[in-house]
């Protein structure tokens, strides 16, 4: 039988990314990146408002457009590779990335008296407007539904669903009024490609809807009318928009259409997975099973872990979300993550600009790194939080801020810049036991992403800081291969593919033969100097230590926002 | 009567000024800067150990030398000038900066064996080597003396006479055992030019003596062999070296030697007043009174206020020293101050370097400056505190160090410049608010040293922060000002001087017409923002606070030192 291909496509924060994949080995026959051609570096930003960020569905649509046609050409430049050979196709994107859609699905920021309001586009997962309606999605249903937010680990996010419905509501009436019903892009795109947008006939994913908009099947899917009312009565009708059901990567959202066929050169009436979060299908790109914890690391972290449906699992505090198949059919999945960790090395890099720049041998990542790799754990004094971009788990508090102490007037900029990186250590090493004191046993830790196999020094630190080894995915795109190995589960072993997740895995995944094994002498300093993060993550980012600044990051933020105005 | 003419000589950190001023009028008819050609930039140091700080003596012999001779050959210049026409000479220097010497007292720095041995040249102010000693010293007392720790804020320093010795006995035992005695460059200076530096003719000033060597007329003098003995039993032997008086500047250490007189030009047989430190002397030249706060604001700040003698004054933790006429005869001289104020402005923009050096129009403190001027107080979201030298006033610890909180992934670095700059403002208002809860009403403060003159942002900021106006002292150069008034006084008014301070103050002291008052809007957020800086403060820096972190930045050096080895 002549080899089979499926085609992952990873629509990211920047860019998007199509992937062909030999479905019987997880061989990479060709890549292909798409920037997004809107907004800053495909961002739509406000520079009176830092915590806006949208993005304009259009480039959802050219990135198809540009990355199949592009890798395409590329594999067929191969010897034995056919377009007719691709059995399927599997999608996964940024979220909670939701967008407001008319009543056939159509973006209202396709609409022309639209073309130039933010609040019409997608609105990115990194978008923070709605903190304040965040706030009050978490009192209400700690009032109403304290089941809800056990799911999603104490506190509703304002990277999420109903936050940013809620914010447009109060902020840009007219566009919350003229949409039929909001959609997550991971649900979106598949629809598109299969010609299914109208909100009757689209098929919502488990992922987005039981991670960011409490779908859960344990109180008959999504938060029921009551209490979204009691939120805001006009969102009722939002509520009344959404389906009763959602669905894992298993299933198929649709075939792909005629037009899109043609147009991509492939063939009709192949399948298109559902479409999920790119963490969730970078889990699977990883070889995600019970036991492994595989951590995405890029601009922030996705930190994910699955246990077997049935399992007793208490609610974990902290935890974006636990829900049922969100990750791999079959099982629970665990979702945890912190809001910035190659995003703080950047803004130190780019918008400190420290060691005079470039010009002058200091100011790259290079140049910081080579430096910050010859000092040993502890010998800066230094110590930092990691949430400049606020914290997601454990905290699940994006109204926190960085902190950094023990400057002295020898501190040097690659100082600061290794205490960053140890920050996010201690960060990422909190989620680790945060899954275990709750039962989650970790054996084995499994990265990717960009910083994973880029930056050794990063790795190193973690291996140490974790005290355990760490092992480095085989594909240098996980999320990418991920969607690739659904649309092989959604094609079928019949046709070519696999008829489930497991098999599919042991297929197409695999780790390097390089791990990251922990020194002892640096994890002796590290296991002194994590006790002490804790101290300063618990006093400034919980109000039930004794003596807690919790309220100081708040205030100052309350403060500049008021000097703002 | 023709005029009359005194020098102020002020030795500081980097170099050594010359100043001839017109003792009827304050004019300054000339002034030189000569930079010590020793060390880095003055400063003897070690790489291996930052805490180290020492200075070559001879450099001060070669400051007298060159800047004597510069500045009267410009005086010559003019036209009514002779150098018969001066009457006196005063000597302010940094301390603590104690120096072995011989039994000639000629300094160890001096001798060949002892050539590259930095424990023999004199300590200067900014060593810190002795931190344990400080502390064993502050425990000493605190167990049998306590009544010598209430005159010096509550703690020993580390920058002070006792540590040092002692730290000088345990690390470097040949230099200890070879000195005779050890003496404080602001008494040694003085003598030199005398030719009094024999350990039985050299006069000790107050200044010095009280402020750093726990002096005090109330219990005899320097503190008992018994207590000294108690530290370690080889101190008894400094201990016996020591006189039983110190000397106010209204005092003369002596006469211009024949030789000094001949190298300099100079009448020979004209006094010289006793040494003080340099802020002390800054004080005068800037018109101290009771009811008058000066602040001396450069790299450090001293912050001077005095109150009669014979007034029922309390002991004030935190402070200093209270010392009977260590800056004025006939009043008691209250000293505070900040560890660190221009030298964390340079830090920032040297060692750290933002926004990519000068060459891609950042990292200057002018562009910085412009960028931080447009702010408005609170906007940054940032919070600092200023102990990035650790902390003189009001926490008397060496061992505290910086803290910044309240980053995002948009902080930019003119923020983090303005918040350094807000941080030593509040450091400063802590200062203010000390003296005035133990009853020294501040009425005027009077600022002065480089940064008061050169930077109206900082000056501004402190304003708003204090909510008060602030003046500025009319000479640049009030240090050297204030020990050419001591020149004067020691003259004495039968030779052309003065036979007070009071007087001479009035006749050659000023401040300048522009003032910096409090803007009603900034004021009201910073009085929002400090009480944020003292509930850091006080957990970061006081053992009884709840919840106290008091022990973080402590653990950090200490982890940092024995890695450091």
């Amino acid at each position: 039988m002549s080899a089979k291909y499926s085609i992952g496509l990873d629509f990211g924060t920047n860019s998007v990314r199509a992937l062909i994949v030999d479905v019987a080995t997880g061989e990479e026959l060709a890549t292909s990146v798409w920037n997004y051609a809107r907004g800053q570096a495909g961002i739509i930003v406000d520079p009176r408002d830092p915590e806006l960020a949208r993005q304009h569905p259009r480039d959802y649509v050219d990135g198809i457009v540009a990355t199949v046609g592009e890798t395409l050409r590329q594999a067929a430049a191969g010897k034995v590779f056919s377009p007719e050979a691709v059995i399927g196709i599997g999608v996964d994107t940024t979220g909670s990335t939701p967008m407001p859609v008319d009543a056939r699905g159509e973006p209202l920021a396709f609409a022309p008296e639209f073309a130039d309001e933010p609040a019409a586009a997608a609105w990115l997962w990194k978008d923070h407007t709605g903190h304040a309606e965040a706030e009050q999605v978490t009192e209400t249903a700690r009032r109403l539904r304290p089941q809800f937010l056990a799911k999603c680990g104490g506190k509703y996010s304002s990277e999420w669903f109903w936050s940013k419905i809620l914010h447009c509501k109060r902020t840009a009436p007219k566009v919350f009024d003229a949409a039929h019903t909001w959609v997550e892009i991971a649900d979106w795109i598949p629809a598109v490609l299969c010609g299914t947008t109208q909100p009757d006939r689209l098929l919502r994913g488990i992922c987005a809807a039981g991670h960011k908009a409490m779908f859960n099947p344990a109180w008959g899917g999504y938060p029921d009318e009551e209490f979204v009312a009691a939120l805001d009565p006009a969102l009722a009708r939002v509520r009344r928009s959404l389906p009763a059901r959602a669905y894992s990567v298993n299933t198929a959202a649709g075939r792909l259409s005629a037009e899109w066929a043609q147009q991509l050169g492939l063939r009709a009436g192949i399948p298109v997975a559902i479409g999920a979060f790119d963490a969730h299908l970078g889990g699977v790109g990883s070889g995600i099973l019970p036991g492994t914890l595989v951590k995405i690391i890029g601009t922030s972290t996705c930190d994910m872990a699955v246990a077997p449906l049935g399992t007793p699992l208490p609610d974990i505090p902290g935890l974006c979300g636990i829900v049922p198949e969100s990750i791999l059919p079959g099982y629970f999945g665990l979702e945890a993550g912190q809001s910035a960790v190659g995003d703080i090395f950047n803004w130190f890099v780019h918008q400190i600009q420290p060691g005079g720049g470039a010009a002058k041998g200091g100011g790259t990542h290079e140049a910081l790194t080579a430096e910050a790799e010859a000092m040993r754990p502890g010998e800066t004094g230094l110590l930092g939080l990691d949430w400049e971009n606020g914290n997601r788990t454990i905290l699940v508090d994006q109204r926190l801020t960085g902190l950094l102490v023990g400057m002295t007037l020898h501190t040097r900029p690659a100082e600061i810049y290794r205490t960053l990186i140890e920050a996010t250590a201690f960060g990422a090493r909190a989620i680790v036991e945060r899954f275990e004191e709750y039962g989650v046993k970790i054996g084995r830790v499994v990265n990717c992403g960009g910083i994973s196999v880029k930056n050794p020094l990063v790795m190193q630190i973690y291996a140490d800081v974790f005290g355990r080894p760490l092992e480095i995915s085989r594909s240098a795109q996980t999320c990418a291969l991920g969607s690739a190995i659904a649309g092989a589960v959604v094609a079928g072993g019949a046709a070519g593919g696999y008829d489930d997740f497991e098999t599919a895995m042991a297929a197409m995944t695999g780790t390097l033969e390089r791990k990251f094994v922990p020194i002892a002498a640096n994890q002796a300093v590290y296991d002194r100097l994590y006790p002490l993060y804790r101290r300063l993550h618990d006093a400034f980012g919980t109000k039930e230590s004794a003596g807690s600044l919790f309220d100081v990051m708040k205030e100052l933020l309350k403060i500049r926002d008021e000097v703002r105005g």
